[in-house]
């Protein structure tokens, strides 16, 4: 039996505030929201990471967030979401099965963009940009 | 001839650092770019809000993340990545043609999860939750 608590709650065997479903992807409401009406996108398959998710989970879980996100304007009144993955310990990453938050925003709220949380900017040397490129892309 | 410039920069009609596209989506840096290596992918048809993507385009944006999240590790050693999407003004979206934010993260780096964007989070009462549920699933 496996002991990853994302997999035991989308095979439903850890109850959880389910909130939408999908042959690939299992839709719950955080228990620590961060707004009221925080739901977690997860595919039932386990990944750890974002890119782990084979082709199929992957189309599940965005056909899923779009759902919710669609629900999470139309029947909480939330005017925007933030969209967001902790894909990786370093980028804050606490439960090593992938899942996507998607937290309800409303006007004036004050959380601010996902900027907000870089409270230094990278700085660029001229043509540093060009140089990136070229690794990324190996060209 | 479309005003939007990310439509414009997926056409090629204004230059970007382009890091990578297929059939449906668009990836270049991000030329403000909060880490370095910070890449946007985008739909190639034009779509304001995340869920206004079609099925196609939101695949191809999935599929396009997944691979520059993969080459951001790879090439840049990026052991995580913040992914997100500041979907509707209420949520910090600037330019109103979808876009995911790719920034690489590094070790101790001390940005935080997405989590650290909400310095109060949510209150509820007992019973609340099971309460949010029913809203978004109407049940």
């Amino acid at each position: 039996m496996t002991t990853c608590i994302f997999c035991r709650i989308a095979a439903r065997e850890i109850p959880s505030e389910k909130v939408g479903e999908n042959d690939g992807a299992f839709a719950f409401l955080d228990i620590k929201p961060l707004t009221k009406g925080h739901v977690l996108v997860i595919p039932k398959q386990h990944a750890e990471r974002f890119a782990d998710m084979p082709r199929d989970s992957a189309l599940a879980v965005m056909e899923l967030a779009q759902e919710m996100v669609v629900r999470q304007s139309r029947r909480l009144g939330a005017p925007g979401v933030t969209i967001a993955v902790n894909d990786g310990r370093a980028a804050g990453q606490e439960v090593m099965h992938v899942h996507v938050h998607l937290v309800p925003r409303a006007e004036g709220d004050g959380h601010g963009p996902i900027h907000h949380l870089f409270q230094e900017h990278a700085k660029l040397k001229d043509g540093e940009l060009g140089e990136i490129r070229a690794k990324l892309t190996g060209k």
